[in-house]
C-alpha cells in the first residue's frame, strides 16, 4: 500500500515496511551511503540507501542506474530525521525503477527553474510543471476555479455549458477563429456573451462559466492569450452596474481567503499575498472621467506629465499605484466608460440611449484592475428589444446580426454580468511576468504546440 | 427587497408587505379576480390582483394588459393559502410590468412542453428552457459537474484547463474540425487525452478535466453531438483498467447520490430514479468476449439469433437488459477490448505487444454502458515511450505524430483514465429519447444557432 511523501512522518509510530511512488528529484552520494530525495504529488522524502540496509536485489546494485526524474518504487522503514524535509526518511529495503528517464533533460528540474527562459519552460512544459514552483501556479489556479464556482452556488448561480462554435461575434468580427464546420464557416466564441444573457432570459436567472474563449488577436504581449479561461458570470434583476461590483468584491475575498487557506505553501514560494476581505471593500470605485484625471495625475508626478488619453495598460498601473497609496489594496473598479468604449449591448446611464445626451452617454459598464492589470470587464446590459434596435445602426449592425437576442421580446428581466481572466488573476494573485506562465497550455501567434 | 417565489410560505408570519419578480406562467380571471402565477427561479406562486386591493395606480389596470411571459414586479401581503402551488399566495397591492412579452409566442411555455418538436425546442431554446420541466435538465446537468468535480477532489485530484487547439488529432485525423489559425490550420482537440496524460506525467499524478471536446462526425443520431463537456480522469500509479473502474464506480455512486438530494424535484417531473451505491456495486464486469457472447444469446432470445459482432448500439442496449434482469442494475462495465478497438496508446492486457501473441491481443481498456448507453470509454495507457514507439507502425503512425508524448523519457508512471459524456450522463438519468436535449444549445451537422 502506497504511502504518500506528506504523510511518512505519521505512519512511523509502529509502522512497518511502507512503500513510496514518484519522481527521483535529487541525488547525494556521501560516505557509501546514497540519498535520493524522491518527489510524489504531495511534496519531498528523503530515502537513504547502503548496502548493509538493503535485502531486496534491487536496493544497493540499482542504486548507481538512478537518473534524476526516473519514476521508482521504494519499499522500507520511515524513521525521524530533524534534518530531512519534512522530518522523516525512509531507510530503504528495496527499490525499483519503474521508468528510467534518460540522461538529456532539457534543464535541471530541481534547479532555480526561474533562470529558465520563458520560451524553453512552455516548450517542456511536462517536465517545467515538475518544478514544485511552476505547478504550484496551476495548484493555485485550480484553488480560483474552485472558489468561483462555489461562492456562486452559494448564491443560487446555475453552472452552464454553452457552445463555443457560433455564427459570428458579438463583439466584432476582426478578432475571430473561423472554424470548417462541414460545408459551412463558423467562429470559436470570443465569449458566451449572448448565451450567458439568454440563459437569464430562460429563467435561470443566475448563471455562471468557466469556459474556454478565443481572441484571434496578433499581438504578442505578457497579458494576451488568443485562448483563455473565461470566468463568466451574469444575473437577471439588478439595478446597475453597482450590483455586480457588490458581487464581484465578495467573489473575489472569497477566492482570495480560500486560496490564502489552500495555497499557503505556493504562495510561500512565489512570496506573493493576497488582500483581505476588509482591503477588497476598500477597493475604490471611480467614474471613467474621473480614473482619468487620476491617472493623468499620477503620470505628471511620475514622469512629467505626458498626456493619457484612455484607460490603457499605464493608466490601470498608474490607478493601481494610487489605490494602493490611499486605500493600501492593488483593486480599483471604474465604472461610467463612454458609450464608444462599449459593445452595443451595454446599458446606457440614463435609460434608453436617445433619452441621454449624445455627448455625455456614458454607460453603466466597469472594469475591474487588479495590481495593474485590467481583470474584469462587466456591466448591466439592454434587456429592452426594442432599445437594442435602435442602437443597432450606431454599431454598424442589423437585427439579423443579433438574431439570438430575439428572445427579449418575450420578457427578459434587467441583467448584467462580467467575466474575470483566469489566467490574469492568477498571474496577478502570484507576481507572475507573463500571463503565459498562468496557462498550461498557451496558444499565440506562434505557439501551438505542445 | 425581493423574496422568492419558494420563500413566501416562509415570510408570512408577521410579513408586511413584500416584493416578488418573475415571468408570468400562467393567466386566470374568475368573478372579477385575476390569479396570476409568477414563476421565478425558484418555483411557482399564485399572486392574487383584485381591484379593492389594488391601491398603486398601476394594479388594477396593468393586470387586463399583462401577457404571458412578460416579468413583472409585484408587492403585496403574502397569505396562507392550502390550495395554491406551495400553501401560499401574494395579495397584490401594486404590479409593474418589467418587460411586456409580445403575444406571438411559437409554443406555450406553461403547456406540456413534450408535445413540441425537437427541433421547435431547440430553435427557441431560451423559451424551452422556460418550462421547468425542460429547464430541470440542466439543474441535473449542473449537479452532475458539481458532483464529479467535487468527488475527484476529495480523492486528490487536481482540476486541469487544456488547449482546445491543437496540431492534430490522437485518434485519427478524419473526425477533426480543422481551425484557421493565423497563417496555419489546427484543429479542435477531441479530447484532452494528451494533456491529461502529460500532466499526469508532469507530477501532478491524478488530474480532472470539464471542458468541450469535438467530433466531426457526419452521422446525426440520437446518441451523437458535435460538441459535448467531456468529463475527463487520469490518474498515475495504477495497475489496471480496474483500478479506474473502481474510480469510476465510486465517481458514479456519489453523482447520482447527489442528484437524488438535490434534484429531487427534476427526478420527479421525469418520472426518473437513479442507482443507489449499493447497486452501482452490483454492475457487472464481464470481458468483451464474454460480452459478445451474452449479447449474441440475448438477441437470439428476443429476435431470433442474427449475429453480433461488435459492441453496437444493440448490444449495449442488450448488455444492459441482462444486467437489469441479473443483478438490478443497468450499468455494465466491459474490459478487454481487442486491440484493433483500441487507440495506440492503449496498455496491451499482456504487457509489451510484442510479448502477447498476435491474435489473442487484448488491452487494458473498458467502456462503461449505462440503460442501454456507452456513458465510458477508458483505459490504462501505455507509460514506456519506448513500447509507445514499437506500436506506432501497426497505427499508421511515426514519431513525429506523437511528439508530445516524448516527455514519457524522462520518467512515466503507469497510468490511465477515463471520460464520462456529461450530456449522455444526463440524458440517461432522466431518461431523454435525444442526447441534443441534454445539450443547451447542441450543435450538428445542420444546427448552428442559437
Amino acid at each position: 500500500m502506497r504511502v504518500l511523501a506528506k504523510d511518512i512522518a505519521e505512519v512511523i509510530e509502529g509502522a512497518g515496511e511502507v512503500e513510496v511512488s514518484g519522481w527521483v528529484h535529487r541525488i547525494r552520494e556521501l560516505g557509501g551511503i546514497t540519498f535520493v530525495i524522491l518527489r510524489d504529488r504531495s511534496g519531498l522524502l528523503q530515502l537513504v540507501l547502503s548496502g548493509e540496509e538493503a535485502s531486496g536485489e534491487h536496493a544497493g546494485g540499482e542504486a548507481s542506474a538512478l537518473t534524476l526524474e526516473s519514476v521508482i518504487t521504494a519499499r522500507g522503514i520511515p524513521a525521524k530525521n530533524e534534518k530531512a524535509v519534512g522530518g522523516a526518511e525512509l531507510r530503504v529495503r528495496s527499490l525499483e525503477i519503474i521508468s528510467k528517464a534518460e540522461g538529456d533533460l532539457p534543464f535541471r528540474v530541481n534547479g532555480d527553474i526561474t533562470k529558465v527562459g520563458l520560451e524553453a519552460l512552455l516548450d517542456n512544459r511536462a517536465l517545467s510543471l515538475r518544478n514544485p514552483k511552476i505547478r504550484g501556479i496551476f495548484k493555485v489556479q485550480a484553488t480560483i476555479i474552485e472558489a468561483f464556482s462555489a461562492y456562486l452556488r452559494g448564491q443560487d448561480f446555475t453552472e452552464i455549458k454553452t457552445s463555443k462554435l457560433v455564427g459570428g461575434g458579438t463583439e466584432g468580427g476582426a478578432e475571430l477563429f473561423e472554424v470548417e464546420y462541414f460545408d459551412k464557416k463558423v467562429c470559436l466564441a470570443q465569449s458566451p456573451q449572448i448565451y450567458k444573457q439568454i440563459m437569464v432570459a430562460s429563467g435561470l436567472e443566475r448563471v455562471f462559466e468557466v469556459a474556454p474563449a478565443y481572441r484571434a488577436e496578433k499581438h504578442d504581449t505578457p497579458r494576451h492569450l488568443n485562448e483563455y479561461v473565461s470566468l463568466d458570470v451574469e444575473m437577471g434583476f439588478i439595478e446597475s452596474e453597482k450590483d455586480l461590483i457588490e458581487l464581484e468584491k465578495g467573489l473575489l475575498s472569497h477566492i482570495f481567503a480560500e486560496v490564502a487557506r489552500k495555497n499557503a505553501p505556493e504562495l510561500e514560494q512565489w512570496n506573493a499575498t493576497v488582500p483581505d476581505a476588509a482591503a477588497v471593500q476598500r477597493a475604490p470605485l471611480i467614474s471613467y472621467e474621473e480614473a482619468l484625471k487620476l491617472a493623468n495625475g499620477e503620470a505628471a508626478k511620475t514622469r512629467g506629465g505626458a498626456r493619457i488619453f484612455d484607460i490603457n495598460p499605464e493608466a490601470e498601473r498608474l490607478l493601481c499605484d494610487w489605490a494602493r497609496r490611499e486605500q493600501g489594496v492593488e483593486l480599483v473598479f471604474v465604472n461610467e466608460f463612454p458609450r464608444r468604449y462599449r459593445p452595443f449591448y451595454t446599458y446606457p446611464r440614463g435609460g434608453r440611449s436617445e433619452e441621454a445626451g449624445e455627448g455625455a452617454a456614458s454607460t453603466m459598464s466597469f472594469d475591474a484592475l487588479f495590481r495593474g492589470l485590467e481583470i474584469t470587464t462587466g456591466g448591466r446590459r439592454q434587456h429592452d428589444y426594442r432599445a437594442l434596435l435602435e442602437v443597432l445602426p450606431k454599431f454598424g449592425l442589423k437585427e439579423a446580426d443579433i438574431a439570438g437576442y430575439r428572445v427579449f421580446k418575450y420578457g427578459c428581466p434587467p441583467h448584467g454580468g462580467f467575466a474575470i481572466g483566469c489566467e490574469r488573476l492568477t498571474q496577478k494573485i502570484l507576481g507572475l511576468t507573463n500571463v503565459k506562465e498562468a496557462s498550461l497550455f498557451p496558444r499565440d501567434r506562434k505557439r501551438i504546440t505542445p
